[in-house]
């Protein structure tokens, strides 16, 4: 029991590394992903477009969904977490325009 | 002006794109993520250890705010980011207890 225990640990820590590795890429993407989004709303501010565009959003959720299933993800997810993204990046939008 | 119009609309093009392939990253390493995690919560509903640990979630947040800080990323929304990923999680766990 005591050497099962030491296995688990030692499982659970190999996949916390994973975790850890996985949550760099997705910190560096997501720095890269609003460094693209910063220059869309300062074209958007330049133009006089509006921040939020909702054909885009939706052709957006529904090709992201076609990915979540590819890449084995809850498509419900993928919707709720391109929304939480979406959320900051028209708050940043907004700072620009205001 | 017209020029100056169709000039935008191509850039916001590229950066759309850019944003799309950079999407695809965040939905595959979210896709991996979640099946580490699924590990882990197997492994915990095995030993019989709490779903939700505290302590490893202060480390990840430091870890990340610091990551945030080098990838030129918000802070608070890398704070924020971690957060609704570990909900998720632990929602996960809990309907693996259950």
């Amino acid at each position: 029991m005591n050497n099962k225990n030491t296995q688990a640990h030692e499982l659970l820590k190999e996949h916390r590394e994973s975790i850890d590795r996985l949550d760099a890429i997705l910190i560096y993407t997501l720095g890269e992903r609003f460094k693209q989004t910063q220059m869309v709303g300062k074209l958007k501010a330049e133009y006089s477009l509006p921040p939020a565009d909702p054909a885009r959003e939706e052709i957006q959720i529904a090709r992201l969904g076609k990915l979540a299933e590819d890449a084995n993800l809850n498509p419900e997810f993928a919707e709720k977490f391109l929304k939480f993204i979406i959320k900051e990046v028209i708050q940043n939008h907004n700072k620009h325009q205001s």
